[in-house]
């Protein structure tokens, strides 16, 4: 079958046509791909960059880790799934048995494998996974869209872990990506009296506007008018980062009021200087993280979300194309993009 | 003044033309009522019922305790308010002594004077009240809207009490008065996957429907239909019991999942039997009451919501009318009727 | 081996001595028995009541949930658990797939299988069960201890439940056998500063007493002696219901003040009225109900306090005797006695 | 009366024999000094560091903040205290009125006048406050206790900022100065399974093991320590910062599980490098902070804990004198010392 592979630990993918498939085996499926969708991490693992290595890829692999699909076989023992039924993947796949796993925090597996990085990913036809890496999407999202869950369920999971209730509160999120642009939309569907969304690239600025935020760009400038807008709480309520970029905590810090919270999803590529005295003690900001997404709270929220037609992720996508247009795919990073669909059967 | 006056432990009340208005003294401003709205209370009052003796009202009283206007006197040491000022009243007036008040929940006040039942109310051309029984309106809230505060407050406090993130759930209401009308208004603004109201009377079912709700006659089916609509969640996530009338309570707990949420706001007459066993026990169902609004996170995030356009009770708001249609307006509750607005200036 | 079995629905139980064990399959371990221990269920389940009918069991089942022994064979594809592991069987059996178990809260498993009612229990030599019932004790816990771990457990799981942090705070308990007798140790060894405990047995109320506790019989003066203890705050903050006894939950909800929470354990036999208006809404009193153990935070705490010797649960030990012993060991619940330990060796 | 007086904005500070006392206005109590006690703090305002200076101070002025004493004269309109009432003081003086004080989180007011600071404190025979400063103390406390409330208040504020159930968890603490023993006191009164105290000083290594802690001299040892003993569930529950110091935090964040929390406590001086990647996104470590006491239920469960002797106070004072030997007691500080009383009686 055709697959994007990365073979070798250097710069560079291979697009193989001839990729062999595994057979299916106990607990397991086969999913025919339906559509995959390229992400930053994707861009990092094909230079192989050290934050790529810091992963420690299994070589070869199938990349891909945001997937949506059919399934079209069924191992032996396998009990939640049948032929036929439609399912987004968790890239993250848990054991199910560390300590994590058994007090129902899957999300802190020790032992986790990622999808596209230790196991065969979704950049492909066809890809065999655990019957317990899938989401069975409900009945009236299109199979393509599961494609679309990976990333948005960080962005939900990002949400909850917040504990921010956010109707009548206001949100500062820092990044207009793919994530940003899903934690806009949630912020406004759950009722936020304001969004604001810092973001230096217009195009996204411009989504991020069409979505009910107010879009700035990433300076000082940005916490004045925070502080303005929120003059009567003296500051906003709750602020994600989903940059990783310099500055950018230090931003939505200055930002919010007391007793506010700060959610971190971009990864820093490195430690960064952080004023705990003024933010998180004599503010009481309360700094937490979102890597991944809670199992399976966050796609049972992130399914109702979709299928009532309360959060629309279809606007997030810009491009469609087939698996032979993966170098274009990642080109299209960072630029005047939202999300690329990779879909198998357009090549 | 005019004014209307509970002056006698009996069924009905006075329509006073020339009450007289007692001064303004240390720490309290005079209001020129712009507006006040009665209630289900209000009517137990007048009919002097037995939960309106159990109130132990202080007569002569000026009822009315859903009231908003601007201040127009300021007493010595008023550290709060000026001249001008737009207010909506607190209609639980805590000590801010006690132990509940000094530990931050003022709304446990064990010395709670309630405005129209212990103190002088707002279906009056004006009154005198402590500055701390003031909310300052948001510039752009109308005087006028404030009055629907005190009723949208206990839907707003009965919200966070729940500590449920409503995006992406499904929540039930009983009753489709005023109170739960905000409801349903809320839990649509932040992001519900499916708002049913049960409610027997078709106009306000009527308007719920307006606010997206699903609106279902208050019997079995309804619970049916809930188990139905989140068969995959087993159920629905939060119910809020607006009514208080047997049977309403029990109905909710047959439509929620385990481990969901019901809050209780509608004042039971009496203890009922409830199976403890199945539903706080066996499904894990954490039970809940609410009562009147926290001070002052529930205004602030009423204000905030009212004031950004994402709430709107104006259009809860059917009738408006002089002081001396008191009586008219009492009749028109439980009746096609939404908010009724008493004006002073009207008559 | 020798079992104690329940063969037909009618009163009575079956000592069997030759009953025939069953094969390890797939996932699966055998334990040898170390102790087990009878509870209020397993007589109603010998007596065959209404409760026990309610449970629907499956005939012939070996009795015993409360159990504890040594891994000595292990079935294909288990993963967790090796030849001579010690462990504590949790009685709830999850399925691990449905929506609760997915989303982490496997003890509301909607498939739960129940050990010694569904599938054969601990009141013999040996008994086969799934890897994942299994709780791996700590290594200074001896195997004994960890029949207890199921009592014990209920009561960290209510705690646990409560949301309440115990320093310094009052806790009222209703029932002291022996769930109710660990929460007194729980409250007292979470610093709480002042414990009650209500119990109409003198002996179980010494055995409080020893614990920490002030011991009262159940009456109306229990309430008075918590409001006066505790007038600062015009009532404790937190109460336990272990025995579902008519009147017993009233009595806590008199002597909690407002803002507290209750929390129900012990199975009411019918539905009862409840002052939902007084204590739930105007009090704002929070009511759970808690129902086994979650998995495996539960047992996780459980374990950290036996193994450092902060919980002693040895001490709720008054008997111990031979599987023979069965029907003496019955006939002690709810007598002068505390748990009693059946030992398949010593016969 | 004798008071110690910081005159000018230099180093050093004066003990006047005859200073003058101002009279007690509305809402203010005279206050007969029990006890105060020097801290950290008083050793900065003394060198008038860059600490002192960003803090403001309003010279001349009294120094001292942890104070007790008994009420001695009773200004008009105050409602809270009588004659003879003994008393421990808030420092943190909130203004009541401003957006954080009216949702009952006076600990962030923004008007905060800081006792000893800003209004004149307590190293002197007489003070006077606001009655809204004053905590009336237990019957059974002892006056002379109540000085250390503050700094022990400090302490319970932490721990119920951490949110973490204490019970059967794993604690460290850095730090083992009066906060940091208060501290390992509270942990271990709350069932804590382990407390560890990362401390350099061999005195006070050997108070926070007196009540119950594994002292550590702080380094990586430290962290290996930690991890060896909570290995079932890979690192320590939860930490407290009480020093501020440059590393400390590292240590902690080092030694702590997944989805564990941290509390800062003690202020670092500047800024310094977070590994945010490593510990708040893919550990999911919630990092908060914690500056003074809640307003008041921080006092409510100190003063609970210490009247029923859970918590004891009083071991922690190592030495008691007179006001005329304050620089003695500043040198204390850091030494082989714990707290330090200044009795005005004593010279």
């Amino acid at each position: 079958m055709k697959a994007i592979v990365k073979t070798t630990p250097t710069d560079g993918f291979e697009y193989i046509t001839d990729y062999s498939e595994r057979p299916v085996v106990d607990g397991e499926v086969r999913i025919a791909v339906a559509a995959a969708s390229p992400c930053g991490t994707d861009r990092e693992l094909v230079r192989y960059s050290a934050t790529a290595k810091a992963f420690g890829l299994e070589l070869p692999v199938v990349l891909g880790h945001e997937v949506a699909g059919t399934v079209i076989e069924v191992g032996p023992g396998v009990e939640t799934l049948r032929l036929g039924d439609r399912v987004a993947l968790e890239s993250h796949i848990a054991c199910r048995n560390c300590y994590h796993c058994r007090i129902g925090q899957g999300h802190n597996c020790l032992n986790m494998a990622l999808l596209g990085l230790h196991v065969d990913g979704g950049f492909a036809e066809r890809l065999v996974v655990t019957e317990h890496a899938c989401y069975a999407l409900p009945d009236n999202v299109p199979t393509e869209t599961g494609a679309l869950f990976e990333s948005a369920g960080v962005a939900v999971h990002a949400m909850l872990r917040s504990q921010v209730t956010l109707a009548g509160r206001s949100v500062i999120i820092a990044g207009a990506g793919p994530i940003g642009l899903a934690l806009v939309q949630l912020a406004h569907l759950s009722g936020a009296r304001r969004v604001v969304a810092i973001e230096p690239n217009d195009f996204r600025r411009g989504i991020a506007e069409s979505f009910g935020a107010v879009a700035l760009e990433s300076d000082q400038a940005a916490v004045e008018w925070c502080l303005n807008d929120a003059a009567d709480r003296h500051g906003f309520d709750v602020g994600f980062d989903c940059t990783g970029a310099p500055g950018a905590l230090d931003i939505i810090l200055q930002s919010l009021r007391r007793e506010a919270t700060a959610v971190c999803i971009g990864v820093p590529r490195q430690p960064f200087a952080l004023d705990i005295t003024r933010y998180v003690i004599k503010h009481g900001i309360t700094l937490k993280g979102s890597f991944g997404r809670s199992l399976w709270e966050t796609w049972d929220v992130l399914g109702s979300l979709v299928s009532q037609g309360r959060l629309d992720l279809n606007s997030l996508v810009t491009h469609r194309m087939g698996l032979s247009k993966f170098q274009e795919a990642l080109d299209l990073q960072g630029s005047d993009a939202g999300k690329v669909l990779l879909i198998p059967g357009i090549d």
